[in-house]
Formats: structure tokens, sequence, C-alpha cells
């Protein structure tokens, strides 16, 4: 199975996380979100459902701590060879008394990072309180620094190659979002159209596939439409309803989102209105966007718009995207917000996302974004307006 | 939106997880794993990529504390009234300097929670080492006590009412098992065999749909098949493999598992010796599930059987099935491995999952089994042999 990217793309990413570590005194440091361990070293499995973590040193290969059973996806997917892969035993897993950091704790000791400054990512998903109390039983004097989003924050500026492969990923959710528009009319269950689109997303093209999009992709309709993430049902479409689809292309793990509204049938003007209110504003974000400016004067941008169309938005408009496992792609970084002050450079990625939950309904539009020298190029093409479908 | 349960069922899960309080002194017990949000209340939404939690007491109904754009889906999923819905701002999310946790660490105070016993979740995914600290912080004199799997061991033994809905997601997992067999053959993209898996799982049938499956379905193929949890890519399959599928069925959020092996063209006599070996065990492991058993007396049928054919397998045979979100289908309580002492008792399910992870091929076969009054009861209906496909 060949890497997702070349060796030396790896290497740079790797230099990228010992400068951070470097520039806060860290001697290592203690991954658990698994799009990181894929960022850093391909490594790509369903695995981060037991405990896993990836340890970065200064003068070592990334070293994979996980189960058993799973050291084979190490191999399979990474560059990293047999002294970087350290399972825990079968026997560690969901066992009362046990925990598998018992282990890992082990090996952290055999590493000799006793004493040591160690970072770890304290709210990411898939590392719990209990392994790090584990871990901080198990290694003696250890300074346990929370480095959380260290890594996510390497990730935040893109290479053209990740651009390249999100692209790729931008081609599959138009493709699904395609479909959705092919599919959708009164009288058609949601599970059924759903369908449809996740068939899309996974199967892919002529030249590539996908793969399921790490946050789960949402069908707004009817009440459900009020609120912002909930799951599909069986229940059929009804004409008059207005539906935002919130869908994602995954390319190797790379995630690409789009949202989009339609109308079933009749709709009221003030849906139109609205959509006609969140393009321009959309316009007005994207011509914002450039090397240099604020996160917060992105944002500014788009409340000047919703102000003159008296329309509120309580919520962020966009953050990063990228590498992702369920449940999120977002990477937790950049938010476009008000006041917020990261500077935007050049080949970061945003998803540009307009949602409107209003008392009884809601529409959505979106979409992602990379930053170019002099400005933004929307990797997601397809068109704004809503359409009517009867 | 219809609830998954009668309110009543709700109430007697409710009645089960203060009763364990009670046995721990526990006044309140926070929990952040969305299934077992699920289970208490029927909340369900795509909004555990945000921090949220709900709080048990004694003497109010259970109190969501989370993300202000998703409390409407609170109200559309759950029997929980206004007061039983605290949420966050928007402002709180991802953002430098702040956290969920102290808004929430604010309604606990509100609760007159300080100096009390408060139970957690200490190793679940989405309630991470910085919430828990920012908790321990901000309410003053708890006692934070480790409650770890104290919902989930309440969700072991199943209602009437959950297996009839495990009966469904049976259903849908072997028609997605069907479709991969109609679709599997040399030739055959990866992506585009899971393009027809996923659309089966998430369309259903005439009668219901489905939902993705909370474990990612699983290719096992060529040498990916050596490892327990790779992700399919958009290779073809090549004559000679031997390819193994573990898929689920997910109906209202209730996943059954069913895992399959099939010879592409022509394969060694050892993967048909070994299947039959297997289908062995696994009648030996249906015929000794019974309430009354231990967990481990239940792989100790499976072993004898391993043992006489010489073959070898370190990991569990078996584990809890029920109720679950993204990234895991088990139940983190019932195992089924050599010396659990873990009584089996009537209404639980597990999924019984013998994967042989071999040197340079794997194969593997399972069954979602409810525990009967005297017996098992597999699910999961669909032919056990490897059949060869050209």
């Amino acid at each position: 199975m060949p890497a997702a990217f070349a060796r030396e793309e790896y290497q740079s990413r790797l230099k990228k996380v010992r400068d951070s570590m470097s520039e806060r005194d860290l001697d290592a440091m203690l991954i658990g979100d698994p799009a990181n361990m894929n960022w850093l070293t391909g490594f790509d499995a369903w695995s981060f459902y037991v405990p896993q973590v990836m340890l970065v040193l200064h003068d070592h290969d990334p070293i994979w701590m996980g189960r058993k059973m799973d050291a084979g996806a190490v191999s399979l997917t990474t560059y990293l060879q047999q002294a970087s892969i350290k399972p825990y035993a079968e026997d560690y897993v969901q066992r009362a008394g046990v925990h598998p950091m018992e282990v890992v704790a082990g090996y952290l000791c055999d590493l000799s990072l006793q004493g040591k400054r160690i970072g770890y990512e304290s709210d990411t998903y898939f590392f719990s309180p209990k392994s790090l109390a584990c871990l901080q039983r198990g290694v003696d004097g250890v300074q346990w620094i929370d480095a959380d989003l260290l890594v996510n924050w390497c990730r935040a500026i893109k290479s053209s190659a990740e651009i390249d492969v999100m692209r790729q990923a931008a081609r599959l959710v138009e493709d699904a979002m395609t479909v959705a528009y092919e599919t959708i009319a009164p009288g058609v269950r949601q599970c059924d159209l759903m369908s449809k689109i996740v068939a899309a997303q996974v199967g892919g093209n002529e030249q590539f596939g996908g793969d399921l999009t790490a946050l789960s992709p949402l069908i707004l309709a009817g009440e459900a439409a009020t609120t912002a993430h909930p799951m599909w049902t069986d229940e059929k479409f009804i004409d008059g309803q207005t539906v935002a689809l919130e869908l994602g292309g995954t390319r190797k793990r790379y995630n690409a989102g789009l949202a989009r509204t339609v109308q079933l049938g009749k709709g009221p003007q003030t849906v139109f209105d609205t959509a006609t209110a969140v393009e321009e504003g959309l316009d007005a974000v994207l011509e914002s966007i450039k090397p240099g400016v604020l996160a917060g004067d992105v944002h500014r941008a788009w409340q000047t718009v919703l102000d003159k169309h008296g329309l509120v938005k309580e919520s962020r408009i966009g953050y990063s995207i990228g590498v992702g496992y369920s449940p999120d792609w977002g990477e937790h970084t950049v938010s476009l917000r008000a006041g917020e002050e990261t500077v935007i450079e050049q080949n970061m990625v945003v998803h540009v996302m307009l949602g409107m939950w209003l008392d009884d309904w809601g529409m959505e539009m979106s979409e992602t974004v990379a930053v170019t020298q002099s400005g933004a190029e929307c990797l997601t093409r397809f068109p704004r307006s809503v359409p009517v479908i009867d």
C-alpha cells in the first residue's frame, strides 16, 4: 500500500513538530489524535477506539504504541521500522484492573523519559483522563506539559501536495451533492437519499475512490432544520420543506466540506431572501480572505453584510479543515469569528460554513477554500442558489 | 421525531443508573459517552465532537450541557424539558483561553454540587483530561469519583424492545453482506464494493432505514488481511485473495455485527481448513452460551476446539454490543476471554467475533448473539462457509 505522501514530506512535517517542541522546551510529545498520527507518518487504521499514542522524540523516528492486533497497520501504512512499533498485549484491552497505558508507561521508562518534559494533547478525543493518569503514575518525575493542538497548528498551512489531495476530495463532494440534487424530492425517504450520497462519497470516480467523511453527512429537514447536527431518519421529505445538506468528500483522510440548501416545492420568500443575503455574505468573505488579514477581519466582512440585511448568526463562520477522522474534520485551530487574531496565511484551508439556524427552519451554504498568494481559491465548485425541486 | 423507545423504558433505565449510583454513594454522575446519553434519554445528534456532558441526579431529570447550536437536538430527540437543557455560548467552541467546561462548572455550582460526590467517566472518548481538569478547578470541594463504565454496565442486559431493534439491525447487516457477496470479484475496486455496502446499510429496506455503523466497515484483503482494522483502498481485488468483511447494521444507533470471509478464485486448502475449524469453534461457543456461565467458560469452549486444530488466537472472541456511536459499537463491559469472571445473563447481546490474523492472510467469522432464557439466539443469519467467487 503506497504511502499517501512522499517520505520527504513526512520528514518536513516531523521537523515542523520538532521545531515547535523545541520552542516549548519539550523532550517528547505524546500524540493521541489519530489525524495527527496520520499527518505525521501516514498511519491509517480504524484502531483509535482502543488506547494508542504516538511519541515524537528529537532523535528517533516517531514511535507508535498501541494494540498488538493493530501493529501490522503501522508497517502497512507508514515508513516506521520495527523499533518504532511497540504493541501492548491483547489482554490489556478493556479488562478490569489493567490499562494499556501501563504498558506504554513501561515503554516511556525504557526510553529513559523519567524526569523529562513531555508534552501531551489534553483535549483530544482519544486520549482519556484515565490514560493520562496512568502515565503520570507510571513514569517517575516527568513534567507533563499541556501541549494541546501543538501538532494541529503545524497542520494549519498545507503543502501543495495536501491541497492537491483536497482538490480530489472536493471533486468527491461535488459528485455527492450532484447525486443529492438528482435524488431529493418530496416523498423520498431521508435514508434513501443518504444511501445514494454515501455511495457516491465512497465509490468516488473512475480515477480514485473515497472514504466516509470524518463529520457525518447531515440532512437538516423539517423540525430538525433548526438544529445544527441532527441525524437522518427514514421519514419522507415533504413538499414545502427547506432542506440543508452538509456533505463532504474524503480522499486519503483529507476532507472537503460543502453545504447547500434546496427548497422542496413552494417555499416562503424568506428562504430565498435569506439565501441571497448569505450568498452576498459568502462573496464578501471570499473577497476578504488573503494572506495577512486576521481571522476576525474575515468575520467582519461577513458581519457587515449580515447587519445590512438585519440577520443574526452567533456561531463562527468557518474553521481550518484537512486530515481528520471521525467525528470531526475541523482541525480545532483557526476559527473565523469576531475578534480572532489568527493571521491568515497562504495555503491554509478553511471550511467557510454559513449555517443559519432560525426559529422554525434553517439553511446552510459553505465552501472549502484554500488561501492563495493573494486571495482565495474555492476548492469546491457547485451552484450556490437555492433550487426549487418538485 | 418519535423517541426510539417508550418513556417508561427510559425511566427504567434511569432507575438502573440511579441504583448503581446509590451503591457507590454518588450524588451525581457525569456522562461523556454519547451512547450512554442516547441510552438514557434518546439523545441523538452528531454533536459529540465538541464538549458536552449529561448529568444524572437523584431528584431531577438528566441534564444535558452542551453547545448552544445543538440544544435544539435535545428537545427534538428526548423527553427532557427546558430545565434540563443547559447550553454554552458559541464563543466557547475551540477558542484559545476559554473552555466549555468552565460554563458547565458554573451550572454544577448552580445545582449546589460543591462538596458532593460526583462520578465521572474516566476512560470514554469524548470527555478529555482538559474537560475534567476544568471541572475540578471550577467546582469547589467535589469528590470526583472514577465511575467509568457505570452506565455501560447498566446497558449490558437489554430490554426486549432493545433486542427487537437489534433484530432490525441484524436484517440490515444481512442485506449488506448479501450485496457484498453479489458485488465482490477479482477486478472490482475495494471502494466500489464498499460503496454498495454502505448504500445498503443506510438505505435499509422497505420497512425501515439504517445508519452508518459505529465501527467503520472493514475489508481485509491482501497484505492488509494480516491486521485487524485496515481502511479500504481503491485498489482492485485480485484473483487468489482471501477477503474478510466485517460489517454491521445500525438501527436507531443499535449495532449488529457480522463478519464473513470469501475466497476469490483458487485459494490454498489452509483457508478452508481454518474456516472449518473456526466454524466448529463458533458452534462450540454458541452451544456454551447460556445464563449463569462465565465469560471465561465461553472462551474455554472455543479454546478446546482451537487446541484440537493446533490454532492460536491471542485476542478475545467477543464483547457486549448494542447502542453505539463512532468509533466503536462495543460496550466495553463483557469480554469473552480466558479467565473473565463476568456472569452471562439473559438478554445480554454479544458480538462473537472470531478473527484469525495469520502471517500472510486473515479470516473472520462472527455473529451477533442474544442470550436467551436457556441458551443463545443468533440475531444474524447468514451462511458461514467460505464461498469461492471467481
